[in-house]
This record gives structure tokens, C-alpha cells and sequence, in this order.
């Protein structure tokens, strides 16, 4: 059994910060937050995605830089899209699990701020097999616009049900420090094509898409047998699950997440949890709005076709009985893509652990990640528990 | 204990196969060799170091499109600069040693030679922590080219020792069905400056660079207690070591490749072998002729200083107790980056099974693998043994 021991968020959004200075900062943080140092580490794992947004194309080499105790320790990095931070974690619970290591950090970054828009854009379209190299103007827009137009034609999508989603973000954002949007944001204004919020690929508006953003977020695994006893905080990886799809747009259902579900029942499973109904909270992958509603479904919180319900129910804000996204998601609190999955850990952590401050959640025990490549492509799960 | 129950190899060199052709090539290729199909793989992983050379940034997307039976199989990315092909092997071994994989399916690959010169070696330049984004002209042949003045004036360095190195890998490539160069190269022309053969970096000449190249390589590996009764060749993973260190270029001595050492003994003292002599062939990174010759002093094979004896005493040639890089090495074999470490696997697995063809040494029983990412900054070792 592995635990997460220590962690580090720096604040998203657009930073002076260089890939190697947040490495670096998230690295330092989190063996602080651990109270360990780089002899107490037995490998390093860094999650980036770059896609050549940075000339630098070998972030392992980075953390040994910045906290000099950790010269020869193993460093590697692990990339699976926007799902790089959950892979980066399940890699180093392998790690943990196999016996070759006690406690591995693991470090998620991303810069994406300093580039041209254009820049980011082919390289965000680099995760996407058939999208990749391609003249795209909308990208992965234009792939999420497919789902909600697909979703509005097969079930029926209120002009408020996605207005709803990006509300919600937005002030759940509100109150956490590292997010990078703090701007309350009313349904009727997402819900409405202005100046303001112009349709990016139909029927999505930018208030259903996340921003570009740096940041880096950090943890400590440690084995639980190996647990130091001077590491003050501390929660349980409960469950792990993963699972890999394949997008062909002339035969896969564009609302069948089968990868999504599949990973997430496996991470239950391990979890020994019979239904996401029993978790106190998720961060799920809202890299558009529409891809919230959706995992609602495939996650199991709603039929197919009834992701609303669980809106209409009050079920997933801040003050339901579980809480989506009450860091503000990706689409509030920010998507700096390989820091993602990090970050929904950590946040998670912060929760179980009774240190989230102003977004502390009453006494949760059980919380949920799931995050995702590409159009459910790539699909991390995983469950963490409470322990004390 | 792990073993590798199949692997398949392309040819090296200029290709007309994309990306995603070699991946997909190169997996089921492997597959066939096992004879396994995708339901008895657990887990993949690719490795590639890309660096922004194809819009392609999210390569695990790639197996499940080209083998449906993966489809489900949880993939994922592994990079460590030039070692990432090694890295992704000892993920998969963390991996059933774990216990939540039987079988797992590591492909590395690299499609370089579609691009420009500038542009190859700006994203290789991107494998430097102090080079990345810089406007150098010479690259890592520069960095190579001061280990090798270095070298030079602290031991001496004959006029022919390189090109003593870069003959024997021309020599040895001569009869590799996969190498990219097949010319066989006197030591004189390695030698000599021309305009056949001209400065790089001082001293390096070409001759001592290896090529930019187009491929891929594959293995499967497997649990000892779940190998399939069916898989035909087998070579078991007697031992594995890593470890990463920081080139900090006013303060490390070149010479001192401590990770490639530190790497190195591990997986010697895992696979209890006591001395590297004790092996039966080496297959090494050496992405220039210098690099060869500090390794064999790393390695254990000679004292510092006098890595040219092992040439004196016949040692690393074909026909001597301990090849090393029958195969041609990256020098000749050529060196898709991603693709690299896997190669070296597969070549000593053909050796250890008798099935290298016209390369195929006298009944070996051990065989070592050395790759590195940048200036020994990332370094993964294996030691790997006959079954049968």
C-alpha cells in the first residue's frame, strides 16, 4: 500500500516562471511539506507534455539540479497527454509496489504562457493522432464541440446545462488561493455569446474551455511500511486504475468514454468501494465543460444522457453531498497540462488531510481523481483515502 | 524475475515509415515473435524522445490504433533523453514486478530524419539543461568534443584511438541486417581530417558522430511465472540499475560519468555478477567514439585513463572474450534516439538465443546494456542472461 506523505501547489495562471524554475520550486516544497530531504528519496518522476513548447525536452534532468541531495537518485519522465500527472503518480506507486523504492516524488509542470497562441494551439493538437500537424483553427475545441453538438442531437442539452458547469467552476475557484481565475462568473453570462464570451467551436463558448496556464504541483509517495514517522501528514492511495482507447472518429461513439469508465471501475474496484456515490469528493477532468457532463455519466454519478440530473439534484457543489471540481477544476483553477493530474491530488490531499482552508470540505474520507488524454484516450483513476 | 519473450528491430537509417508506421510496426512485430496477440498484454509503453521534431506529441496514443486487440490496455509515454528506450524497459519490469502486469509490451521509436539539420539539432540540443534553446552550432558534438580535449590533456590521447573505436563499429555493423551504415571505415580515414571527413567539434571528427536516424524497436517481457508456455525464445533480466546525475559543467569533472558507474554497479550486484569481465558481450552508448572510450573506464573494463588498453589486448573486438557493440553501436548501427535503448536489448536477446545470424558470438550467457541520456545524466543499466 502506497501513501502520499507531502505535497506542493504553486499558483496557475500566467507566471514569470521558467519549466526548470517550477520544477524546481514544486520539488523543494514538497520534500519540505514531507519534512524529508533528496537522501530520503529513491526515485524521481516528472510529468511535463510539453509538445515543444519548451526547447528544453528533458525535464528528469532538472530536479537533481535544483535540490543537490538528490544527485543519483533515478529521474524519469513519464508523458500520456493531459493525463501526464496521473501516469506520473501511477508510475511511481509501480515503483513503490515493485520494492525499488521507498519514497519517489513526483513532479508535474508545465510553462505554456510564453508562447504564441498559434504555438500552443499545434502543440495542444499534437494530442491528437489524426488532428496532429494539422491546419486545425479550433483544435481540441473544435473535437469537444463534436461531443456537446453530438450530446445535444442524441439527448437534448439545455442552453443553461453547460452555463451551469462553467458557473459552478468559477466559484468554487473563488476561495482557492492557487487557482487562476478568481472571477465569479453568473450561468446567464455563460449561457450567452457576447463580445465577452464568443462561440470558440459550437456549441461551446470560451466560458466551456480552460485557460493556458503554467504551474507545477508535487507529492511524496512513500510505502506505507516505510512511512517515516516524522512525515505529519498523510492519506492513502486506496486504488489505482488505467486505461488506454483508441479515437476512431468513424467508429467510436464520441460519448462513450469506454476508457474512462473502464479505469475508473478498475480504481473502485481496488478501492473496495461499490459506488462513487460513497467518495466525499471527485476532481475530475474538465478540460471543456462538456467533458464534465459526460464523466458524470461515465463515472457513474448519472445514466447516460442524465449528467443534468446531478446539477438539478445539487448533488456535485461545493455545499452537495459530493462535490466536483471544488478546487474550480481545470476550468477555473487552471490546465497547465502536465501539472493537471498532479494538482487533483494534491487538492484531494489537502481535503482528507483538513488543510484545504477556505475550501475545506466537512470531514471527507474518500476522494476520487480521474483524469484523461486526448478525448478519453488515455484514462488515470485514482482513489485516496483518509487516514487518521 | 522478468524475461523478454519476443522484440522485433527495423532496419536503422533513412526511412520512408512515419512515426506512427514505426510504432505500429515494431509492436506487432514483437507481438508475432511472442506469439501473443494484445489480450495477453497488460500494459504498453512507448518510448520516444520527439522533442517537438513530429506534431505527434502523445505516442501512446499510437499501439491501440494499429493493434485493435490492445484496445482497453492501459499505455503510457516514458522519456529520459537518449536512454528513454531503457527507461521504458525498466518501467515495464517495475511494472510485473508489481504485480499488476503479467505481460508488457515496450516499444521505442524515433523518426528524425524528415526534418532539417537545424532543426534535429536544435530539439537534440533540448537534451541539455544549460544548451536547451541556445543557438550552439555544434551541439552535443561539443560538449563530446571537450570530454574528448579533455581527455586528451589529462591521459593523452593518441591520433588513432577514436578512429580505432569507429572502425570496429563500422567493422561490426558490416553484417547487422538492421545497421544504418554499412561501409567499412580503415582507421587511417578515421584518423585523418578531410573533406570526407571533417572536424565537428576538436577533436572530434565525423567519423566519430553517430548518425541521425529513422526507427524502432520492440520487446515483450514477462512475468517468470506467467511466461507463456508458447513464447519460443526467452532471455531472463538477471538484473537492472539507474541512476540520474546533474552535469554541472563548473563543477563536474567530465571524465566522471559517477551515474553511468553508480547504474551500472547496480545492475551488476542485482544480476550477482562480480566483475564485468565476467560477461559475454556489452552493448554500450556510444553516441561518440569518446563516449566509448570513458565508458569502458566507467564500466569497470579499464582504469581511468587507460580505457585504450582493452583495444591493445583485443578485448572489445568480435573476436575477443568481450565485444562490445557487436552490433555496430549507435556509431554505426545508428541511433533513432527513442528507439536506442530497446535495440540493445534486442541485439543481446538475439545474442543470448543464438539468433543474431552472421553477428552471432560463441554461446553467451551474459550480456550488458549501457544507455545514457545526455552527458551521463540519465543512466540505465541491464544485465540480461541466457535461459536454455
Amino acid at each position: 500500500m502506497t501513501s502520499i506523505v507531502g505535497w506542493a501547489h504553486t499558483r496557475f495562471g500566467r507566471l514569470d516562471d521558467s519549466l526548470v524554475d517550477l520544477i524546481g520550486h514544486a520539488a523543494e516544497s514538497a520534500l519540505t511539506h514531507a519534512e524529508l530531504d533528496g537522501h530520503d528519496i529513491d526515485e524521481v518522476v516528472v510529468a511535463t507534455y510539453n509538445a515543444g513548447l519548451q526547447p528544453l525536452a528533458f525535464p528528469s534532468s532538472v530536479p537533481l539540479e535544483r535540490v543537490p541531495t538528490l544527485r543519483g537518485v533515478p529521474c524519469i519522465r513519464v508523458e500520456n497527454a493531459c493525463a501526464s500527472g496521473t501516469a506520473a503518480i501511477h508510475h511511481g506507486i509501480r515503483s513503490i509496489e515493485s520494492g525499488r523504492a521507498r519514497q519517489v516524488l513526483v513532479i508535474g509542470a508545465e510553462k505554456m504562457t510564453d508562447r504564441p497562441a498559434q504555438q500552443i494551439g499545434a502543440a495542444l493538437l499534437g494530442a491528437d493522432l489524426a488532428l496532429a500537424g494539422s491546419e486545425s483553427t479550433v483544435g481540441f475545441a473544435g473535437l469537444f464541440g463534436q461531443v456537446a453538438a453530438e450530446y445535444r442531437g442524441r439527448y437534448g442539452l439545455a442552453d443553461d446545462t453547460l452555463a451551469r458547469i462553467a458557473h459552478k467552476a468559477h466559484r468554487n475557484a473563488l476561495d482557492n488561493p492557487w487557482a487562476q481565475l478568481h472571477r465569479e462568473l453568473s450561468v446567464e453570462f455563460c449561457a450567452t455569446t457576447s463580445a465577452a464570451n464568443p462561440v470558440v467551436a459550437p456549441p461551446l463558448r470560451r466560458t466551456d474551455c480552460s485557460p493556458v496556464s503554467d504551474g507545477a504541483a508535487a507529492v511524496v509517495l512513500a510505502a506505507d511500511a516505510a512511512v517515516p514517522a516524522r512525515c505529519p501528514r498523510q492519506v492513502r492511495v486506496a486504488g489505482i486504475g488505467q486505461a488506454s482507447d483508441f479515437l476512431d472518429r468513424s467508429r467510436r461513439d464520441l460519448l462513450e468514454f469506454a476508457g474512462a469508465r473502464a479505469a475508473w471501475g478498475r480504481a473502485l474496484d481496488e478501492a473496495g468501494v461499490r459506488s462513487p456515490r460513497h467518495l466525499d469528493l471527485i476532481e475530475l477532468h474538465d478540460c471543456f465543460t462538456i467533458a464534465e457532463l459526460v464523466l458524470y455519466e461515465a463515472l457513474g454519478l448519472a445514466a447516460n444522457g442524465r449528467g443534468v440530473s446531478v446539477l438539478d439534484e445539487g448533488v456535485v457543489y461545493a455545499d452537495g453531498p459530493l462535490p466536483v471540481n471544488r478546487s474550480g477544476g481545470l476550468k477555473a483553477k487552471g490546465h497547465p497540462v502536465g501539472a493537471t493530474g498532479v494538482s487533483q491530488h494534491v487538492l484531494c490531499a489537502m481535503q482528507l488531510t483538513g488543510t484545504a482552508g477556505a475550501m475545506q470540505l466537512p470531514n471527507p474520507r474518500l476522494a476520487g481523481v480521474f483524469n484523461m488524454g486526448g478525448l478519453a484516450v488515455a484514462n488515470h483513476a485514482t482513489i485516496l483515502g483518509a487516514v487518521a
